[in-house]
Formats: structure tokens, sequence, C-alpha cells
């Protein structure tokens, strides 16, 4: 009999019918004439119950059935009288897959806490609440492919590994096949690199924005979706060694064009989330976060603030607020500046623009005051800092100025520069950190909770 | 005025209207009275014509539109009478954003070769080849996220850096934050990776199913696509160091219901790049491979031959056709088999399954033959293997034995064999190279025209 998966049982029309279902135990409970199996199978966050007629099995065929074991049960889908589900399945026949030894699995019935669920990231995907965020998790990053694609934007794969460090936006992780324990020399007794894999020293990625914008200046507008680094050795619940980032990056958009881009963009994925995955979002609102649906709808409703850096600063000056970190002009602002302009000045998301040139990477466009660049940052509730972009320096001899001026080596920088050598456009683009978005959007607090498999400083699990 | 994208202006209802398009110059041409420039945007292989009536502009003004350049132009849109196009541009307004000087230009007229092309990787994608090419391959990776969305499987982000290199899929890169010239040392006298980023060696991923199995076995399933990395030291047309693979999973599927899957998602592939990028696929096929749709609707229509590995060596040893590699019963098919099954003996795609255990990995499902397991491979034509993949061995002692009979670490394994001690299922999925599919679709014969950034042996590049 073919098997229906139980976010397809809900439906009027199959009650009544034979059904057969195939999924992993949360629960059984009962007595000697019936026993109760919630049974799920990872399509939803909800389980079917599996109502099992102990006039018609034996004690030991129901023995195996514990926590987290495996069964197939063919039987009857019929109204459900108890509460909080509309159908169960009435059993007539049952294979028991695999069982889940009560004693040995980790994941019996009382609550984990999620850093016990951290250890066992191997299994966590198992229960409700990581099924829930995969899910939502997965829903947000086709929201993006779709969004990108729907507006005529090419998806474009930059390279992971990479022999320029140009960006200087972090750390790095170096790649390469030397043997470690035998490392050929040059004369002058350092490592010899031309007989490294890539005969250079090579390392992995950053960002893809710089080859993002060689793809924008010939394909119009494109976007990355890939996994970036960051070898900084910080163990936060904000940051992670290994996350995956999209880079949207435009031909002829200005400023304002990429703010209205990002602005769009961020509801679009908030809206296709609450559309596609409201279940698992209430679930997880329920148990972690109860202002969860109110906060993405209150984003969803809101237009976005948008004024300058200099406003800001000014705003946080006068706010007689007390913050640990010192707010001036020309200061980095942080993410209790940055929330406190978000949740308690404007109530409502905000998008800073025109920064001080030098808190900023090198190819952003600079002002006519020669002070402040293009640069605009979205600011969330919560989160602080989820989207950074701007538009790009486009002048040649300005943006060769900014390079010599920060020591950038040439080496790194000609191919990029020949986009301003040779048919030079006005362009800008943005990157979000996907995994903020994540966070957002399932109400998680530790950045850990959103990426199946987290790397951090000492952990490479699984 | 706002702008239109070229892809946008062939409307009829647009005829007569005022329109802004802003691009690359492809070519100019004409005489004192009359100009001609044909203007790319990257939103299609299309050029729109531009025709600058000279009694309105001044040599002065279109003496910097040379190939390459880029420039903004108002005008209206009027029915072309010219050759090959429908539409042309009347210009009325001409702004030059970026010129591009014709003696240093790399990308003049004259066509290129790919070999030519491949050292100039950053500006390649503004060619009509690679423009195709990378919108192509766009679409495809849409495809596949569609296809699988819409199914309920659900996109899974397995981890690039791992510890464990138990696969034996291909050598791999190590990633470290050491410091090569003054590496930390253990009283042995070995490197001390416990003083490296993550307290351990670790390297690129080769492949990342076995955490597709955690996913799968907990989520019902999932797909991944991700870059995939191979230290491989082999300069050849087929193979990258660095490209992009999909992984679906599926929990409950046997080796049947992975055919079936895996026939299906290639053709939906297929048919939606033929209905999405039918100008890109007609100008690769028209200037690289003439007969490039009638093989792909030539896929889209055929049923898919299925046969076992043994049938299939059969054949080939009954064939009479001289072989470079001997064929006999346990040997690894090399291309020109493959091909040669394909091509010659059924002119169709062939999947063949149940290979001798020896060849195959360590995870896949033993028959009852106790000599061959439950792979698949799909075979195409041009390409050879598209796809691999198999039912898993899902019992924990079977899948135990494997991995004691190869030698694998328990340190590498123990997670892995948690999803058959706990709950174990029957499952099944494969792997598909998406420079693979770029590659046939495309009807390209190097992989490495169909990667923006191509990472090869003493290639890092860009």
């Amino acid at each position: 009999m073919k098997r229906t998966k139980i976010i397809d049982l809900f439906r009027p029309e199959l009650i009544g019918q034979e059904v057969c279902v195939m999924g992993w135990v949360r629960t059984r409970r009962g007595n000697k004439h019936v026993q109760f199996v919630a049974l799920n199978d990872g399509s939803t966050v909800k389980n079917v119950q599996i109502v099992f007629d102990m006039s018609q099995f034996t004690d030991e065929q129901l023995k195996p059935i514990t926590t987290g074991s495996s069964i197939k049960v063919d039987g009857v889908l019929v109204e459900s009288m108890g509460k909080g589900q509309s159908v169960e399945i009435q059993a007539r026949e049952l294979e028991v897959f695999g069982t889940a030894d009560p004693e040995a699995y980790p994941l019996q019935k009382k609550g984990h806490t999620l850093e016990f669920l951290r250890e066992k990231a191997h299994l966590r995907p198992r229960t409700n609440t990581f099924g829930a965020i995969l899910r939502v998790r997965s829903a947000l990053a086709f929201a993006i492919h779709k969004f990108f694609q729907e507006k005529g934007f090419f998806y474009l794969n930059t390279p992971l590994i990479t022999a320029s460090d140009c960006e200087g936006a972090g750390a790095m992780f170096q790649v390469t096949t030397l043997n470690l324990n035998n490392l050929p020399k040059t004369e002058e007794g350092q490592v010899d690199y031309s007989l490294d894999f890539f005969g250079k020293p090579t390392a992995l990625t950053v960002s893809g924005q710089l080859e993002g914008e060689l793809g924008a200046t010939a394909l119009g507008a494109i976007y990355t979706f890939g996994p970036t680094f960051r070898a900084e050795n910080s163990n936060t619940p904000r940051h992670l060694s290994e996350f995956w980032m999209i880079e949207p990056e435009m031909a002829f958009y200005d400023i304002t064009d990429n703010m209205d881009l990002a602005e769009e963009f961020i509801k679009y994925c908030i809206s296709y989330a609450l559309e596609h995955s409201l279940d698992d979002i209430q679930f997880l609102a329920e148990h972690y976060d109860p202002e969860l649906v109110e906060r993405l709808r209150f984003v969803l409703d809101n237009e976005f603030v948008r004024l300058s850096y200099s406003e800001g600063v000014k705003i946080l000056e006068e706010s007689g607020h007390k913050f640990e970190f010192p707010v001036y002009w020309g200061a980095d602002l942080q993410s209790e500046h940055e929330r406190y302009l978000v949740e308690e000045h404007f109530k409502r998301p905000v998008i800073l623009t025109d920064y001080p040139k030098e808190i900023k990477a090198f190819y952003m466009k600079l002002n006519d005051d020669g002070k402040t660049v293009r640069a605009m940052d979205v600011l969330f509730p919560k989160i602080g800092e989820i989207i950074g972009g701007s538009e790009r320096e486009e002048n040649y001899d300005k943006l060769l100025g900014r390079i010599e001026e920060l020591d950038i080596p040439m080496k790194d920088m000609w191919w990029y520069l020949d986009t301003r050598r040779f048919g030079t456009v006005p362009h800008a683009g943005f990157g979000l950190g996907f995994e903020r978005l994540v966070l957002f959007v399932t109400g998680m607090t530790n950045i850990r909770d959103v990426i199946p498999f987290p790397r951090t400083p000492n952990n490479a699990e699984f």
C-alpha cells in the first residue's frame, strides 16, 4: 500500500479510507484494552495518533514500540474524539522497522535543554523543536531563491577557495594539501607554497561580493547564496565559523534602489515563512517566544525608518540612555545602539545610511562630503544588524585611491578594478547572514540552534 | 525615467512608448547619417539595437561608445525593419557611464576561444556564450529547488568543514588556522592539532550524504545543494577541485522509488531549462552543438532503460567492441563503457543497478546474493555517469560489519551508526554533480566552462 505523509492526512476526503503511514514513535500510552501511539514522520510538527485495539494486537507486538522506534502502520483514518487532533488512525497492521532501546536512546519524552541537544546534533532534528527550525530554515531558503528568480536575478556560485584576502572582512581558514608533518621549504626556510595544490596560499572565502560584482556587471543582477567562513575565535551566541550568506548585487541600482530591494526582500521572506511554515512557527512561539508571530507581523506591516548614521548617532547621544560602549560620531555602532534605535526609539526596523568611511569597506561609494560613504545597514529588533550593504564606488580613480590608502595588495585587486576600467556602471548590493534571518523568524536566541551542524571554535562534530 | 530590462522590451504594447535602457555595448557600426549600437544588459542573450540619428547627436558624443562601454539611452521603441530583431530604439538621450579602451579591453568583437576566455574568467560572463551558460545554470539551480520543495523535501545544509574522512570518496583539502611557518609540535615532534582552530585535523567535505541521512531519518526527505571538494591532482575536462552537488535522501524509499525519483528529477530540470532558457540554449546549440535541443528533447521523451550491472557487463562483453579498458564482471565501468551502453546499444539513458559490493561504498544495502549492493547509476549520452545512488544498508549489524571490514575508524562512524541503532528505517538517496548537469544542458564539453570561477590544480584565480 502506498504511504501517505502525515502532513497529507488532514484532509476530509481521506476520512474512512485505508491509509499507510511510516514514521518515528514520539510516545506510547494506554491500557490493556487500547494503546495510543503518537507518530511523527518529519513532514510536519503535528503527530498523528495511532489507536491500537488490543483485542487485535498482542502485548508482544507492541512491546518494541518505544519512543524513537520506527514503524509502519496500515489502518483506517477516522475523525478523532481526542483533544487537539482532528484525525487518528485505527491500526490494522503493524510492522516495526527499528527499535530504540529506552536505556540508550537519548531523546526520551521529557523535555531536553537546547544545550543538551547541541551535544546530540546528529539526533536533534528528530525533536519537535529542531524539526520545526529546520523546516522553517528550508522554507526561508526557498523563499530567497523564489524572490530573486521572479525578479529576473541570476543565481551565481562564487568560489569558496580563494587566493585573495582583500576584503579584510575577517580572519580566514587556510586550505592546503601540503603534509604539515613534512612541509616543503624554500631556500629561505619558508613554506614553499609553489608546491601546494593551487601553487600559492589559499583560504576559505569570507564573502562572495567581489566576484558577485563581476557577475552583476555582466548579467545585470545576480545573487549568491552559499557558505562563508570566519576563523575568529569568538564563542558567542551570534557567531559561527561556517555560515550561509545571501549577497545580491545589481547593476544600475543606487542606494535608494538598494534599500527598497532589501526591505521588499526581507518582508517577502518573512511573509513566505508565515504562509508556508505557520504550524512550525506557532510551535516555536508557544515553547520559546510568545511574541514571535506578533513581531513577525509587525515587521511586515510597518515601513522601515530610514535615516543617516549622523542622525542616528545624534538620537543616541541625546537619548540619555546609559550604553556600555560610548557613542559618538565616528564610532562603529554596537548591537546595543542598534537595538536601542529599533526597539526603544523608533519601535520599527531601521535603515541607517551614510556611515563614516573609516568604519566601512573600501569599495563603498564616497559621498560628496568626502567623509561618508553610501552604506546602508538594516537593523532589526532582537538581532541588530541583519543586512549590510552599499552603493559601490564605480569610479576607477577613486576606488584605486582607497585601495592604495588601505595598502590592499594589487595582486588581489586587478581583476576587481577591471570592472571599473571597462564599462563601469553604477551598482549596489547587500549581504544577509542567513542564520540571522532564521534566528529572527524562529525566535531562537543562539545561532548554533538554527544551523544543522554548527562549526565553532573547537567544535566540528558530525 | 524608469529603466526597462532588455528582456522586457519585446512586448507589442511598448511599441511607440518612450523607454530607458542601460547596458553594455556589443558593437557599433554605421555612417555619418546614422549609427547602430547593439546593446546587451545581461538579462537575455538578445541585444537591442539602438539607432542614433546623427543629425541629433555629434560624433564627439558617440566616440566613447566602443565595444564594452556602458551607456544609458532614452528613446522610443519602434518596430524594426532590420533582420533578426523585432524592435529597436530610436535614441533621444545618451549618457555614457563608462568607457572601454579598445586597446586594452580584451573582449573585442571577434570571437574568442573558450581557452582564451578561461584566462579572463572575471570578464567572460560579459560574452554571449558565458552569459547564456550562467543564465542556464541559474535556471537549473532554481528548477532543483522547485522540484524538491514542491515534493515536500526540506533543504538541508550539511557542513563544509568536517573532522571525518570516512566516505573515502576522494582526497581532501586540509583546513587549518595554524601558522605553517611556525607549527606547534607535540612532544613526539608531530603537529599539535589540539592547538588548531577546531582542536583536531579538519578538511573540506567530499559529500554531505552521511549528514543527509541524519536529516532524512528525522525530516523524512531532504536534499542538499552545496559545494563539495576533491583534492585530486587531475587536470581533465571532467574534473573540478570545487564543485556543487545535489544529494537528496529519503526515508522509506527503496531502490525502485529512488530510480523513479532520479528519472523524474532530471527530466524536470531539463524540461524547466527548455521552458525558461530556450533562447540561451538555442544560442549555444547554434554556436557549439547543433544537436543539443534534439538531445534534450530525446531524454525527455524516452523512458530510461533499467538493467543490472551484470546484464550491462554481459552486453559489453558480447558487443565485440574494442574498449581501451577491459570489461569483466567486477570491473569498475569506465566512461567509454557507460557511453557505449547509452549511445551505441540502447540509444537511451540507462540506469544500471546492483553493482559488485567491492566497487561501491560501504553504506550501500547488500543484496541477498551477498555479492552485490543496491546501487543505481544513471548514465547519460556524452556525460557517462550523471547520477550515482543507492538504497542504504539500514541493518545495524550488517553496516557495522562493512565498516569493520574496511577498517573505517569508529571515531568517524558512531554518530552515523546511531541512525541504525535508534529507529532505523529503509532509505535511499543519490548524488548529482551539478556541473555535469549544466554540461549536459548547455552542450559544453569542458567542465571549467560551466562554473563561474573554476578551481583546478594550480588555478585559484579571481
